[in-house]
């Protein structure tokens, strides 16, 4: 018999409190300013986010306790599965040992309500009745609606046009929980009018849809509605450390040491953070273990794109955030791994591969796909497009542990299931899909628009 | 904390052996017959299945041992969580309490794997190199694909018309588990030509679909082709029986006795009886369980339908069945639910119904997208449409329970999940759908079709 292909944890030995990575880090991160150089302060973000959140956004704590209710709420469906991919290691024949934490059993189908219950929480006690947001693919707006319906908050969901249209059952389950979800630019606010009068064709971005979703959020006059975003800021990937932490508990309990790789999939950095940053914990420790954020050729954050000061969204309504960005003003191509699409990448991830850390790769779609499905004829389960990223990595690393015949643990982060994505894989299937990687011109024009902006203090190599 | 609200089993623990309802009925069953009433044999069938499953589906033994091959395929997935649906308890604030067998976590979404791993290790170790089958909703189509994908042979899957079209996804999750899926009617068969000839806009029915099926089996001059039934055949419901198996041992660990309700969709039967017939077993030995099957008003199969013989197909090649049925002649209205659209009904349910030992009940579409919308907003989880019809039937007993103020402890069977039908949510949202109950005369039409049938021996109530 095959045992422990998959591991559970109990509820009751569900982790009580998430990881900071900031109290551990060798040397202070860049913190966010003003375009004129000054320090953001918790003030200025009063307006955006919930006092409760921005002071865990600073926080220098290395634990923070899980409340008690969201601790129930996460029950629905966490302690997440570990799983071993016994039958993708027998058919790359590799002497590695794959696991791989699965977030795909969340009511929407990935890691995302694992934030999105947090922040619906702490907006509803610091007394918000209406969240905002934007949604790439679809996942992180379809948890916050889920998180929103269970806490009786309002929602609404600016959705990336591309997405939109090419993942139109995401909105059918916003709506089934109870939010509003519009096509991103829309004619609801300002900045979207604006856009869509210079570009009516555009596909939309996720800097686009945050700034109308900040706009919306800003100008209710009454101060019951606050932004929230799925990614990025240190509070939503300190949200996420409860599947890296679960993770270590059940790795114990199949009789593994560490893992000595790790990967995750990166577009905003939270489901590779929340995998990651608790074993970083033991890598800032002595421990050697190679971690490794994934993103699209199409959209090289970490690997082409440069460290420096940026804002977090098109119409420059953020602070400036310290980051790996491809320029504000990027316009991603239309490739289906739609929550991997971000100019950007959280501040956290970028320190943690300034300090050597973690390590940045980039894949191509088709190679992507490739590896998407020979896990589908494998494993059994239809991963997301995003998800595929990493699992092109891990089938390169277990292909190079068979070749230097070495044992080795690999553990990743199964972001999210592929059930709503099948377009994507009938466009694969069917070879209308092309390899694809940022054309340089593109990204020198992109860059041009952070032209004179501060610079961060950390050096990158 | 919310303890219990999944209640899982270890691999180790999960059951070796499959219950066999026909070993404890009161009676003998109406065995199949042919159309002059002679006898069916196992050499009959031997063309359309292997005499291995043959065996099985006439067996008499009470427990037949899983084969270890199966049982280590079967725990990619298996054991499913039984859940507890504490949200929708709290909503209707009854003091029933509701568990559900979580069937949705197999990879292709519901409970079809389970006799479909079975059925393709028997045919394969029978030296069977291809299955063709039909398919109405496509889980059972999935579920056929992702086993021959797994066990190496050709999977050929005719999914009836109105679901390919309302459906487009699982074709793809077909064709990503290597299967060929073509829409019926199709002109691969003669019986799918003819057809298409005379009524060229029919919708298709199951009927039809399982009667190209059969004929491009019996074709396959070469003998290395059998046809695969996702439902109705007793070998199919003996494999299901794990589903109850296993939330008996969940239920203890639950800390509950027996349930005093059973509730289970039924299309052809086999996820009602998975559940059901294992309880059945100890209301049989005195217990008192009420035990519901649950059906469409669109397809009232066993509220309306006659016990009669009847084929089991369109076209007339199967053996006689004593079964409730519509007439083979019933083409169902296109309600999204397309897995419970099928003619006849499982003669193994059937039987029990007339036995007394189960009851059977219909409801409305509306009101089954309503329980599943309430499903999706207290317990998060989108349902099959299937699956709602059941969740419907759940809703109106605890509610009975809260009027009566009884306690009772409500068990059921999520039989898949509604992530590849959220087209029907949309449509239900958007207000398309309506109330429909199958016409009397319509159906006075249908049972035009059995007319001068031999009769069977048991008599119903």
């Amino acid at each position: 018999m095959n045992k422990d292909v998959k591991i559970f944890l109990n509820e009751s030995d569900m982790p009580t409190k998430w990881y900071n990575l900031i109290a551990d880090l060798p040397s202070p991160l860049d913190p966010p300013i003003m375009p004129d150089g000054r320090p953001v302060t918790p003030e200025m973000l009063s307006k955006i986010f919930p006092m409760n959140l921005i002071e865990q956004e600073v926080s220098p704590k290395r634990w923070i306790d899980i409340p008690q209710e969201i601790m129930e709420i996460l029950c629905r469906w966490r302690p997440t599965p570990l799983r071993r991919a016994r039958y993708l290691e027998r058919y790359l024949n590799t002497p590695a040992r794959i696991y791989y934490k699965d977030e795909s059993v969340s009511p929407p189908g990935s890691h995302k309500p694992n934030t999105a219950v947090a922040q619906a929480w702490y907006n509803k006690k610091f007394g918000i009745k209406k969240l905002t947001t934007e949604t790439g693919a679809g996942q992180w707006g379809a948890a916050l609606a889920f998180a929103c319906n269970l806490l009786g908050l309002e929602c609404k969901i600016y959705m990336v046009r591309i997405s939109f249209e090419q993942k139109p059952f995401r909105k059918v389950m916003m709506r089934l929980w109870n939010a509003n979800c519009v096509a991103s630019p829309s004619i609801e606010t300002k900045i979207g009018r604006d856009i869509l009068q210079k570009t009516p064709d555009t596909p939309g971005s996720l800097g686009i849809a945050i700034s109308e979703a900040i706009e919306e959020a800003l100008s209710d006059e009454t101060g019951k509605t606050r932004y929230s975003l799925g990614s990025v800021l240190n509070h939503v990937l300190l949200h996420q450390t409860i599947i890296g932490l679960e993770a270590k508990k059940q790795l114990k309990i199949a009789g593994e040491k560490l893992p000595s790789i790790i990967i995750g999939c990166a577009g905003g950095g939270s489901n590779f953070a929340g995998l990651a940053f608790p074993f970083i914990y033991d890598k800032i420790n002595g421990k050697k273990i190679d971690i490794i954020a994934v993103e699209p050729t199409a959209c090289p954050t970490m690997t082409r794109g440069v460290y420096a000061y940026d804002f977090g969204d098109v119409a420059c309504q953020t602070p400036l955030l310290a980051m790996y960005t491809l320029g504000h003003a990027f316009i991603p191509a239309p490739i289906h791994a739609g929550g991997l699409r971000y100019h950007g990448m959280a501040p956290l991830v970028c320190k943690a591969i300034i300090e050597g850390l973690v390590t940045a790769r980039a894949y191509d779609q088709i190679k992507s796909y490739n590896a998407g499905v020979l896990w589908a004829k494998t494993e059994g389960f239809v991963p997301a497009p995003e998800t595929n990223h990493a699992i092109a990595c891990v089938i390169e690393e277990a292909e190079k542990a068979r070749e230097e015949g070495k044992e080795k643990v690999i553990l990743f982060n199964y972001s999210g299931h592929g059930l709503l994505d099948l377009l994507g894989y009938e466009r694969f299937i069917s070879g209308e899909l092309k390899e694809y990687s940022l054309p340089q011109e593109e990204l020198d024009r992109s860059l041009e628009s952070i032209k004179g902006f501060p610079k961060p203090k950390a050096k990158t190599v």
